[in-house]
């Protein structure tokens, strides 16, 4: 073997990150030890912070180290607006693209019984606390459209409709700039079905 | 901004990574924190120990954390045979590729000396040292057939003759499984003028 063990560990360490390969992983442990060696140990306490702190948010479960994340705690949102998401990221992607300007209820997965993840795991009780408390005047649902998906949004509609809460859902048909010759038959189908009035 | 600030801090630092980028680190963030938490920590752990510990080798400049790494310690090497390379990866590209069983120089660099790199930044003393003391009875150049590792090879060379140690370079021509027709002119001409006796 031809790295000392520091080395070795580092570069086995690097794999458990998405993507990363043997070969990317002893490309990082290169560049960190040749030529970053501040920046390295800036990851290393930024990892140990996160991995130690890193809680969810006691309101939409999102990923933070404080009570509320920064868009829970901010009080210029709309909190009589509700969008639910399945990740984390979901809400980056709407914040980025969107000027949405209500609040976010992140699932962290969608109700797959076969893998043992019902409403307990996705947070639902806290959701339908929140929903029965009266402040929350509509839901935006933006999961996913796959079958675990739409099963949770059906479960969630019926909260809604239990508490009379408006419901909506994202639009899903051919994305902009789409060709309909590459378009699935399912997305071609729905897409057709939930068309709109033009003008 | 969506995220909290131990979140956002640990997106930035896994920019520092080659290869890594927003997105990636956006996506490796939310791996480590949702579902790896004990691997965000090995992981740190390692960065840590790796920046704090790894320096190089009193012999052969690779990267490790004792004074001499494991091949230069493991004394079941030949110490007669040196081969001369750029960097510590490729350390490991030979040994898993070759039999090679003599001791390594890793010079870190090639010599460019509008980069401020000469003979010093790549540790040249130390290798002539190295040749005088007459244990070394043959250096194997694995330098990149670049401008710069030309030079390089001239001047290891220089220093090889002075010293009245054999030389070699390891040969470069047309990759195996590489189809002519798809070779750049200067590696073509390199091969031809190289060419050896068959059989």
């Amino acid at each position: 073997m031809a790295y000392s063990p520091a080395v070795q560990e580092l570069m086995e360490a690097l794999r458990c990150l998405p993507g990363v390969g043997p070969k990317s992983a002893q490309r990082m442990t290169f560049s960190l030890l040749q030529h970053d060696r501040s920046a390295a140990g800036r990851l290393a306490r930024a990892l140990q912070t996160a991995a130690d702190s890193v809680g969810e948010c006691r309101l939409c479960r999102n990923l933070t180290e404080a009570d509320l994340c920064p868009l829970c705690a901010s009080g210029r949102r709309d909190p009589g607006l509700l969008c639910v998401v399945e990740n984390p990221s979901d809400v980056q992607a709407l914040e980025d693209a969107t000027d949405y300007g209500g609040l976010y209820f992140v699932l962290k997965g969608r109700l797959s019984p076969l893998d043992g993840i019902g409403p307990g795991e996705l947070g639902l009780e806290s959701l339908e606390a929140r929903l029965a408390a009266g402040e929350v005047g509509e839901i935006i649902l933006a999961v996913s459209p796959t079958v675990e998906g739409e099963a949770t949004a059906q479960y969630i509609a019926g909260m809604a409709a239990d508490a009379g809460v408006d419901i909506a859902r994202i639009a899903h048909g051919v994305p902009l700039g789409g060709d309909l010759d590459y378009v699935d038959a399912g997305t071609l189908s729905h897409a057709f079905a939930g068309r709109a009035r033009y003008r």
